[in-house]
Formats: structure tokens, C-alpha cells, sequence
């Protein structure tokens, strides 16, 4: 099982450590890293993007129990080395790991009984670590859950209909998952942070980061981070120091989607990241919804592609709620539309047959509404055992 | 083929006092009057409407070539007998001819060239008869159409967007429908009228009363009712002079969905007419559209169940043409969302990945972005070409 000639500069026998040095060399998302390590193992696989050399890890055959090729696309494996062996150089895990304490935060490794399991949907993209910070239980990231997401320039109107959605979906007993951004985010995660049914031991709200957790962004979200740690937790794939950059988060927003019941988009536009983890979400069959907006407003337009493409509309916390369990609650049905009221059709006919006067024979109410003489007269006493009618001196008067 | 000893009090040889009789006999959308003039004839079924005796009227064989009982569950024909018997003595056929006449307007029957084949698809409930006005073309009730029709106490949201649709379908080539009433409909019959893309010879919108063309209604709307018969036309199933009764309204209902290539529900509460307008097109496999809004008014709420029940979200006039066309056109895709402006990915990474300073080595660029040496150099050329990145010195700086 062991590599001839590369000693790496940390316990592979310590998933703790492990987990640091995965996170510190790939970037998130990085499907040759889960690739290698799901048919290396951990210690083969980091052996041989420590090792100088590079070439094909498997035609080397440096390890016993290495599997042939599979039937998926080749990986170009020296490039996956060019990309890795340099910060490999670099590494310093005890490092990363002491950072991360001094900022209060711990590792998550898929070793850990609150590793979300729903991550494996991700399949070679599943996160190899998370970074978290926070005083609720990590068990809160298994928890029955919906992503509520959108637009950073969100309208007054999306703002608080995420908050909303928040408040009622947490009272419900959902965590609230979303990205820490401006408007849709920061709505969301506000309204889950102010729900009275919030279950104390467990935290109502998880703020998935595109950079590490010493780069928390943006700044000026400062006091809902700290209101998030309180009652939730802060999560990052990425080492501490890492930046938030661009092509960060849409593979940021690949583990938001994985760790959601559902994924409800509130307001986007058309080319928001938003529609971009809807899309991830589903691919691996995590439950699309949007909440519909003014067709004038630009913002709401990707919300209704989304809408247009198979997602579900969604206008309150109990439709999200049928979402994330993919089976109807009892509403109110539409085909109510077609009643008239609480009166038989029949009945209801006859008494809209009355003239303006109110007062009319059975024979001309007949004639007035196309109904036969008998009909109309078991309509006429229906009306008069409820109090609508009555027959006076030979004549019905509509009461 | 003649009847013993019924006489019919007008020509039954003619198609217009035939339709007449039948629109002053039923009420709209009675099926066992569509059926028994599908299987006898106009004339055997008129007979035996006319007739005192009533009973079964295939039973006794008046006619010769009478069906056997159908399929279908069967009708009490003592009932129908019974409701429309009373009108038929009383009917004067030349008198409702000579009353639509009088107020200009015509009778279409099946027998004529302008007669929508649409209707067809309500089988037994399909209209016998239509009185007209106005001076467009009666072939606009056969063409390219799309019903607007929502709520009357629409919001000024509704009525603009009703307005707007209305105005850009009519300049794509379509003819309105819809039924006159205040709020949706009104604003759906003005939107057609003001498009500047009217055709003159043809007509923009079509109002389907629910009472005859002697009681338009509402009487607030008549302005509008005089500008549809100038530019379109008024269209109704019954005699000039019976009223708009409430339940007319769903029968009437059936024919705006028949008439048209699809029903868009612009405004609707959960319990709106339009709700069972819908319905009944979805019956007859005439598409439905809704438009979205707001999820705090009641007043889209029905229009957001439709939605979630299967209908189509739509936001525009093109998407209605699509509805209507059944095809997608082409249009911006919501994939679009994931791209980053117009460089490739990887280029992208690799300008995203510059330090604040704008000055970096592509070594330390291949770290910062996690890609491999060889990769950054090929995105770092393409930064250069494009004006985007220059070498100064051993260092490169972003533009």
C-alpha cells in the first residue's frame, strides 16, 4: 500500500489533516482530485502529486490495487499534476489548521458523523473538506433544508419576500441555506436569523462562502456573518486565506445546491449566478423553485426562464415546503374557481332568474332560465327552506 | 324524412331561421340539444322539440333513420323536452331576425363560408348560432387569435400589462379575444384597438357577450363596445334581447376558449371566471398561458395556480405566439447565465486572478488561480493579444 519514494509532510492517517491538505492544494470543484482519490485512496493519490515527477498515476503503477482505466474520458493527469504539485510544494497543513482554530473555526471531513451525506450527489465534484465556523450544531447541514438564492441588486419586493420565505420556512423547522451576498442572501439569511421558532440547538440559517473563512465577503455584511455564527454556521471549501474570486463561485454554488431540499430562486435576472446553481441543483436532482415577479421587472426575468424551463412556481413557504417533500399539500384547489357560491347550480340558476322585481311565477322563471317547470320548482322549494324565497298570494319572491 | 304531424313555425329549408329557432330555444352550451341535432337532423329535432307529446324521441320513430342509443350515457329526454317545449311555443323566429337586424347585426350559421371551424372541438356543446355586429370581416373569427382575459377588478399592474400584450400580439398579426367585461378584458379590447398594426381590412379584437347584442354589458363599457364594432367585432350566442345572466357566463366562457389559439390569463384570483375559462380550453386542448406577478396579490393568485397546475408562464407576446404556435422561438437562453462576459473560462481565471497591485509572475498566477504554468502562459498570451495583459520587465500586468 505504501509509495516507494515520497514521504508527505503531514499524518495521512489523520483525516483531519488530510482534509486540510486536499483543501489547500485543489481548487473547489476539481473533479480529477475526487476522481484520484476515490480509486487511489488518499495516501496514493496525495503521494503522487507530492512526487516531482508527475506522468500518469495509474501507468506507473507505483501502488498495488490500482484500477484500470475506466470508461470515462481520459483525465489529462500531467496537467492535473501541473496544477497541483506547485501549491503541494507550498503546503504547510499544521499551519492552515492552527488559522483555522485561531479564527474559532473547525474542519468538517467527510470521516465526521455531521458530514452532510447529501454531498455525494456531487459524485468527483463532492467537496473533500469544509471549513466551519459557528455555534450551532454541525448536524444542522443534514438537516431538512431549502436554499433560498438571487440577485445581489434585488428590489424592495425580493428582499422581503425572501425574508419572508425565510421566516415562515424556519418556523417551519427548514434551515435556511444561501451565499452571504448582497440582497436575495443577506434577505433570506436575515428573515431565518429573526424566526421565533428557530430551534435553539440547532441554528436556523448556513452561509455557504466563496472564500475561506478569514476572508469573509462582502465587508460590509460583517454583522450578519457574526449574526450567523450565533445562530447558525459559516461554511467554506476553501483554506482561510483564500479569496473570494470570480470562478469561485460557481462552484460554491454547486455546494449550496448539494446541500439543499430544495433551491428557490427569488429574484435574478437573466444572466444572475443564481440560474447557474439552479441549473447544478438540477443536474443532481435536487427540486427547482421560483418565485414569480412583475413581468416589467428585469430582475424577476431569470426567475421566470427558470419557471418557463420546469422549475416550480412558488409563492409561499408551504408550496417550498410540498417542493422539498415532492408531494402535494392540502390547498385549495383551483377547480373551485367554477363554484358559484354555496348553492347547487340548479337552485343558484333559478334564483339569478329572478326580474328586478323580485317577484315572478314558476313558469316564468322557467322560461328565463331554460329550465323545466319541475326543476324549477324543486329549486323554488330548496330557496324556501333556506329563506330565499318565499311564495306569496300565488307569487315567488326572491328574498 | 318528414314528421307526421308537427309543422315548424318558419323555414326549416333555411339555414338562418333554423340557427334563429335554435338560439331561442337552448340555453348555450346545452349538450343534449347539440347531440340530438347531430344525430336526427335540424329538422326532426326541432320537430320534436315543437311537439306538445314530448317523450323519447327515438323511441317512438316519428322519422325514419333515427340511431340507436349511443354510447354515451343516456339522456332524459322528458327533461329537455320540458325546457324547451315552453320556448318554442312562444318563439317568433322572424321577430328575432328582424330585432338583430334592426340593431345591425347579423346571424352566422354553420352553413356560412365565415363559420370558425374552431368551434367544432365543443362537439355537443359547440354554438348552433352566432349574431354578430361590428364591421370587420367575420373571417377574423377564424384567425390567428389569443384570448386575454383576467379578473375585473384588475390592478393597474393587470390592466397595463393586458394592455401591452394585447397591443404587440395584435401588431404581430393576431386577433384579441376576450368577453368586454371591466378590468382584463377591457384593457386586453383597448390594447388591441390603439396597435398601430391593425390590419384595416380584418379587425383587432373580438368581444364574446355573454348576453345578447340588445344587453351589452357592462352599459359603462359602451364607448368600447362602439370601438370593437368598428374595428372588430361583438359576437353572442343568444338573442338579442336575453340578459347577461351569471350562469351565461361560463357557457359563454366555452366559446372564448373555443374561438381562440390560446387563452392567457392576464389577472385572477383564486375563485375568477377566468380560472374555468382556462379550464375549459385545457379541455379542449386550446393551450394556456398565465402571466406572473406579485405573490402578495391575491389578484395573481389564481393566475400563479394555473402555473403550478400546468400551464405556461408567460411574460410576453412572443412567448404567447409560442404558446399559440407550439414551438419555441428563438430566444436568449437562461444557460447564458453562467457565462463570464466573453473571454474563455480559463482566461477569464487567469485575469481575475491579478493581485490588487496588477503585477504578478505567471507562476505566482498559477498558483493564485489553481491552474497549471502552461495553461496560465497560453491565457496570459490571449490577455496580451486582446490589449488585456502586458509583459514589462520579466512581470506581468494586467490592463
Amino acid at each position: 500500500m505504501n509509495s516507494p519514494g515520497t514521504s508527505l509532510p503531514f499524518d495521512v492517517e489523520s483525516p483531519q489533516e488530510v482534509a486540510a491538505a486536499w483543501s489547500g492544494i485543489i481548487e473547489p470543484g476539481d473533479p480529477a482530485a475526487g476522481r484520484l482519490r476515490r480509486e487511489l485512496g488518499d495516501r496514493a493519490a496525495l503521494e503522487w502529486i507530492f512526487s516531482p515527477g508527475g506522468g500518469d498515476p495509474y501507468r506507473k503503477r507505483l501502488w498495488e490495487g490500482a484500477p484500470e482505466e475506466g470508461a470515462r474520458p481520459p483525465i489529462p493527469w500531467h496537467r492535473a499534476h501541473s496544477r497541483w504539485h506547485p501549491r503541494a510544494r507550498t503546503l504547510d497543513v499544521g499551519d492552515l489548521l492552527a488559522k483555522a482554530e485561531s479564527l474559532g473555526s473547525y474542519l468538517l471531513t467527510p470521516a465526521d458523523a455531521a458530514w452532510p451525506p447529501q454531498l455525494a450527489a456531487l459524485e468527483d465534484r463532492a467537496p473533500l473538506a469544509l471549513w466551519v465556523k459557528g455555534e450551532a450544531d454541525p448536524a444542522i447541514l443534514s438537516a431538512p433544508s431549502a436554499a433560498l438564492i438571487g440577485a445581489r441588486a434585488a428590489t424592495s419586493y425580493g428582499n422581503r419576500t425572501a425574508q419572508t420565505l425565510a421566516y415562515d420556512l424556519v418556523n417551519a423547522g427548514y434551515v435556511i441555506v444561501s451565499g452571504g451576498a448582497f440582497g436575495i442572501d443577506t434577505a433570506a439569511h436575515r428573515g431565518s436569523l429573526a424566526a421565533p421558532g428557530l430551534p435553539e440547538s440547532l441554528g436556523a440559517t448556513v452561509s455557504v462562502l466563496c472564500g475561506g473563512l478569514g476572508q469573509l465577503y462582502p465587508a460590509a455584511n460583517t454583522d450578519l456573518f457574526a449574526a450567523i455564527e450565533t445562530n447558525g454556521l459559516l461554511v467554506s471549501e476553501v483554506p482561510a486565506h483564500w479569496r473570494p474570486a470570480r470562478w469561485r463561485f460557481l462552484e460554491r454554488n454547486r455546494v449550496i445546491a448539494a446541500l439543499s431540499g430544495a433551491v428557490v430562486v427569488v429574484e435574478a435576472g437573466l444572466r444572475s449566478g443564481a440560474l447557474a446553481t439552479a441549473n447544478r441543483a438540477a443536474e443532481i436532482g435536487v427540486p427547482v423553485g421560483a418565485v414569480p415577479g412583475s413581468v416589467t421587472s428585469a430582475i424577476s426575468a431569470g426567475a421566470h426562464q427558470l419557471i418557463r424551463d420546469g422549475a416550480e412556481l412558488v409563492t409561499n413557504a408551504a408550496e417550498i415546503v410540498e417542493l422539498i417533500r415532492g408531494e402535494p399539500l392540502l390547498t385549495e384547489s383551483s377547480s373551485g374557481a367554477a363554484r358559484n357560491g354555496e348553492m347547487p347550480k340548479k337552485t343558484r340558476q333559478v334564483w339569478d332568474a329572478f326580474p328586478l322585481s323580485r317577484r315572478s311565477s314558476a313558469a316564468d322563471l322557467a322560461l328565463a332560465a331554460g329550465l323545466g317547470q319541475a326543476e324549477v320548482e324543486l329549486a323554488l322549494l330548496e330557496l324556501q327552506l333556506d329563506g330565499h324565497a318565499e311564495l306569496t298570494e300565488g307569487v315567488w319572491v326572491r328574498k
